[in-house]
């Protein structure tokens, strides 16, 4: 059964080992942040610093192993529709970003999003690893100068994520409307179910 | 007056605001991993993920500021003589990479130097961050494949790091003697002094 997540709003769900997680792009248009913790101890956490180093790539791909911190793989990309454009370079929005844009106090962010969709699930890590930011169009040029683009995913585009251990899966519908982040600079609706 | 860090060992120092700390490359061929924690609350740290987003760049070179994750300027790279070839992808090794490598238990690593430079000084922080990798020489390439290469740093290039806010600077002299990341395969020496 398909859930929705809102436009610049997030969800988490515990996954046991073997589980996996579909998250559908149902617009197209949007990027979604998201993060994984091992369960219970949620120190041990996806790293993508980890991952850019144990896959010897910027960026993941179907059918690639997701490790944590501990090189351990949590997740699995076990499919992927849309044409492997995910970022693991940017740090999450949050709200000295918006700040640092100008925007007054209380635009929604991921970094928010992040901790209350764990409270929910009464999770309550100390910290905020550097996300996947699914769809999330990073150009890297040869000068190595980085930047953002709008997605290239289509409408029903999705991920089906493959839990490795028992663990949180967070998903952030960004909520950013400033940058090109979310094609058409709206944060849409998108949608996710457990899959066994 | 210079203090030295041997090979494969670390050292932390604490800054006071407008106080600078010079690294020097003694033999040219030491990658150094280097942290940044805000003091004294250590969970504002210097974060690579928030540094690329700010500088829309993979890697950074003199004159840049470097972002926590809080998006105030924690550092400055206010001079570098080698031509800026630092890395911020890559995690820091760490006794789970040399179990993957086959090595027996007890191989120096980054992360242990991490924590026992910190705690050299009463600081015992939660968590690693992404370090950024003084003249750890890491290749991007069209297909956006990552490579490690051997340093191109030459004998007595130097970092001058300048603090914009009170902090910790942490160095390792990265114990690596498998991959490429030291030129020569065997980690040497290098010396740091504080500077006002």
């Amino acid at each position: 059964m398909l859930t929705a997540i809102a436009g610049g709003e997030s969800a988490a769900v515990a996954l046991t080992a073997g589980q996996a997680v579909k998250l559908v792009n149902t617009h197209g248009s949007q990027t979604v942040d998201a993060w994984c913790l091992a369960a219970p101890d949620t120190t041990q956490y996806l790293s993508v610093e980890h991952t850019r180093r144990m896959l010897s790539r910027l960026f993941p791909k179907e059918g690639d192993p997701l490790y944590s911190n501990r090189r351990n793989v949590l997740l699995k990309i076990e499919r992927d529709t849309s044409r492997g454009k995910h970022d693991m370079l940017v740090a999450c929005c949050d709200h000295w970003l918006y700040a640092f844009y100008g925007c007054p106090p209380g635009h929604r962010n991921c970094r928010d999003n992040y901790f209350q969709a764990l409270a929910r699930l009464r999770v309550r890590p100390d910290m905020v690893p550097n996300p996947i930011n699914l769809w999330m169009n990073v150009a890297v040029d040869g000068n190595e100068r980085i930047a953002l683009r709008e997605p290239i995913s289509q409408p029903g585009d999705y991920v089906l994520l493959r839990a490795l251990m028992d663990c949180y899966v967070i998903f952030s519908a960004c909520p950013m409307d400033i940058t090109p982040v979310n094609r058409g600079g709206t944060p849409r609706m998108v949608h996710y179910e457990l899959v066994d």
